[in-house]
């Protein structure tokens, strides 16, 4: 593991406008970056989550007027939507215990507490309380994503001004489990992106951090 | 910028159950967390949160009942609590536009469109939307604060298992604008926790990600 100035990362990072259509990343970086995705931790590890890659410049030129014509989704190299499952339940607690029992072996009975705690957890919560508890995590995801591209020195932009319903029927989401929360274009950013050279705006450390 | 194998980076980190008590996150290295932190892109830029940083013991032993008496709060060299905003509005436009101005200069005309598309978007919110929106960001920060963690081989553990209620009264948030959302406590992973070692549970790329 090599040391990096993650500070230098982060200040050089920013959220890209304008992306150099004619760049793109790597295959071999691209997955790179789908394995950290994916590695994201989440609540009891639940992953309540579906990441999808688009590469298809004519999906993204229909997603661009549900993006309120944010250019970043077709001049991306790779337009990243990330969705959360809306009706979290049991089946996805059982799934998550029959992996962990596939992985790590051991007696299943001594999962039962786990399951128990998940489902305990889940029980007490309205559909809206479960779907906002799974959007929660996609941001984690979304943290995740962009930290990662920042160190591979991938260009990113996270964009909520979406229509989510839209991207769903675009997107073929519509109807199943999963439905649209943001999207993160990623490329490379363009040289003639005035954005990348203005001053960060972030508060003063002591206005944001309290010690005790 | 050096290089630095991301997903070795994300294999490595797990949601640590044992902190070594004894070792600490060294001040020059704390330092180096809290910059990536508030460097943490949100919405906007409207930056809704708040983060306490505890260390002191007698703190951290009161919020361990209100913790699932998940040892970590204890043991951890840093606690950091995660707030959001309850109750994000014109003001918070006002300081985000008065900074912009400030750290960019210009003509502060300029700005006037950026602001009200910022007061039209919160302007469609309620409450309970706005204090979601602004929850939304905080787990952004989440997410880049334990991928910073782990590049900087300093372990961390999510945790939801609060009661937010009880950490804002022992905060000293309670009655103000920001509330607790989520807890992380930092610091380096004990030789006994046997969690270390498990294999990590994370499902199929091919079931999470798909290619468009």
């Amino acid at each position: 593991m090599s040391k990096v100035d993650i500070v230098e990362v982060m200040n050089w990072r920013y959220a890209t406008k304008l992306f150099d259509a004619e760049k793109k990343i790597s295959t071999e970086l691209w997955d790179e970056i789908e394995e950290s995705l994916i590695l994201t931790p989440s609540s009891f590890g639940l992953q309540p989550w579906k990441f999808i890659v688009i590469t298809d410049q004519a999906v993204k030129e229909r997603l661009l007027e549900h993006s309120w014509n944010q250019l970043q989704v077709t001049g991306c190299s790779h337009l990243v939507v990330l969705a959360a499952i809306k009706d979290l339940g049991e089946g996805d607690v059982e799934r998550l215990i029959g992996d962990t029992h596939a992985k790590r072996g051991g007696d299943a009975a001594a999962l039962e507490p786990y399951k128990g705690m998940m489902l305990g957890f889940l029980g007490h919560m309205n559909e809206e309380q479960k779907y906002a508890y799974a959007r929660n995590q996609v941001y984690i995801a979304l943290g995740q994503l962009m930290t990662t591209a920042a160190i591979l020195e991938v260009d990113a932009c996270p964009m909520e001004g979406i229509v989510p319903a839209k991207y769903d029927e675009i997107l073929g989401l519509e109807g199943g489990r999963y439905t649209t929360v943001v999207a993160c274009p990623m490329g490379y950013r363009s040289d003639d992106d005035k954005y990348a050279s203005l001053a960060k705006i972030r508060y003063e450390k002591g206005d944001l951090i309290e010690h005790l």
